[in-house]
């Protein structure tokens, strides 16, 4: 039972490190007086043996009604025919954009340090279709669907993004040189939209330029919008310019709201349970989602808090050159809050 | 006519900066005594006055017959419905694979100074395919179509490419968790081919994956194969990690053994007809048909010639910070011969 002044949000540990890493958050949001209640449901590549399911119904249930969640990696059931997790999990709750913030931490040294972009990636559709076939032997083809209601969806996503965060430009991230009719549709509805928005600055980058640019001038870049597969690229390469996944933070929106913020990396089974695995992503996902439920003080002081402890370098994890156990990080932050 | 010793090659400068820099690689060919006689042709935006098209039988003839080539930049014609010349030629000649090589340049300092790969791209189908139409008012779908030949065709590339520079490991980057059947038969062609070259270690890296790996640590690759659309937002990374597309060689391999080399940057028409443009990846692509040729001593004489002056540093072209004008970095390239 939750008291009036609790929030409901679902929490999904997930495979591997995931249940450690799980566990930080909850301690760092009750050290830090977090008004949230975890209701917790196991997702993941273990079959439920009550449903013989990988993902019940509750489990979706539970995000849907409490409009917010918090997943951890989730691995894809062994054996064939399988569907990744992720994705099922994306198309069941219809969430359609995929926000992952990117910044350079101060303190943890990359090849860069000017990195602060937001990358939007529309997830639904595109080159996850699904949709492939053998036309004859030894020549197959898949379907990319663009389809003019998602694009305008994530546009629109994008652009109050940007006018709510105090971002001033939008590029989309497109190659309709070549697909100009589904990549061509993508970018008339981002033109659509960006009329709306007389007061943000829009762009129109091809993928290949734009990946150029980000590595040589990041810093030319502030909110990025753009098709399900490229997104999943570019926000790769923007994860690795500021140290990889395990430091950024990804959030899913879906339709009436909900937003399921997740860890993107993955369950490293091979240091799972020994204590060793950095919650810093997950951590900074859990920091999106307070910001979405508008507990914004929260969200700033554990992100500080976080941001901090790694700046100082006197805790930090083994993927980050330190020696610290996940539960000695996570006092770290904890006294730092 | 040609003399007994000269070997006769194609040239298409090209629109923009392409005449200026095609003189510049003339002119150091001339220095260095390359046994090359140029056959000129205008490939280009303007249309041709005798033949009112484009790009005329001739010019591809000649590439054919002479079986290797040099192209500078093209702009698309003006006007809907014209494609890409890029994109004809590559048709027109069944140019199967499009190799760049990408290293760090001596003095010439980016964010990394340890690059040293090669992509290899596939360069007729996949994407590329123009395969494309609406579903319903507002559902596009394209066709992304790979073959087991064109697989095949340009994996044999890679490997033996691997084999005859080396170099020891292969790395085929796909989304096949995504487009198991298209980029899962990629893959299925390139292990095939991988199983005739023992020698050469082989590796399957997803791209998102790829990416993430290429910005933190680009010393992990060596080759890259992989279908179209990957190669064009990998290559142009690349590019980027060490200075960009006016850095970079590109050649593309056809049937038979064609070979035609090309910037692959852009035409620059702001900067055109004013003796600014920066020849080096024009004349880097020139050294990579030399090797297509065989005529590696020369090769590497110009090669070394291009990067000292670049690394001595006294006469740069503005894209790299110096103040030169083509021609005097030309004449530079030439004086260090
Ligand atoms: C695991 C994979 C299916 C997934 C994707 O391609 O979307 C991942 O790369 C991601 O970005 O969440
Ligand atoms: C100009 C464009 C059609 C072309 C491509 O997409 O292949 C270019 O980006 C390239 O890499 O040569």
């Amino acid at each position: 039972a939750v008291g009036s002044d609790l929030i409901r949000a679902t929490l999904f540990p997930g495979d591997g490190i995931g249940p450690e890493i799980a566990e930080s958050v909850k301690q760092v949001f009750r050290s830090a007086e977090v008004p949230i209640e975890w209701e917790e449901h196991y997702v993941g590549q273990e079959i439920d043996p009550r449903t013989q399911s990988f993902l019940t119904w509750e489990s979706l249930e539970s995000v849907r009604q409490n409009g917010v969640g918090l997943k951890g990696p989730m691995a894809t059931p062994i054996g064939k025919g399988h569907r990744s997790l992720n994705l099922t999990l994306r198309k069941e709750l219809n969430l359609y954009a995929n926000v992952r913030p990117c910044y350079s931490l101060p303190g943890y040294k990359t090849r860069y340090d000017d990195v602060n972009l937001i990358t939007i990636r529309e997830n639904t559709e595109g080159e996850y279709s699904g949709l492939e076939h053998q036309v004859v032997r030894g020549v197959v083809e898949s379907l990319k669907i663009i389809t003019r209601q998602a694009s305008l969806r994530v546009a629109e996503y994008a652009f109050h993004y940007a006018k709510t965060h105090g971002r001033d430009r939008v590029s989309a991230i497109h190659k309709a040189n070549i697909m100009q009719k589904t990549d061509g549709l993508f970018l008339k509805c981002c033109r659509e939209v960006a009329e709306k928005y007389p007061e943000i600055k829009y762009e129109e980058v091809v993928i290949d330029n734009c990946c150029m640019m980000l590595v040589k001038n990041p810093a030319l870049f502030d909110v990025l919008v753009m098709p399900n597969l490229y997104g999943d690229i570019i926000s790769d390469l923007c994860a690795g310019l500021v140290g990889g996944l395990g430091l950024t933070p990804s959030c899913n929106i879906g339709e009436g709201g909900i937003a399921l913020a997740e860890a993107v990396h993955g369950s490293a089974p091979d240091i799972a349970g020994k204590n060793l695995a950095n919650p810093t992503a997950l951590l900074l996902s859990a920091v999106t989602m307070l910001h979405h439920l508008k507990l914004h003080d929260k969200a700033d002081r554990i992100h500080d808090a976080i941001v901090n402890t790694i700046a100082e370098g006197k805790y930090r994890t083994a993927d980050l050159g330190g020696t610290s156990s996940t539960t000695d990080f996570t006092k770290a932050i904890c006294d730092h809050l």
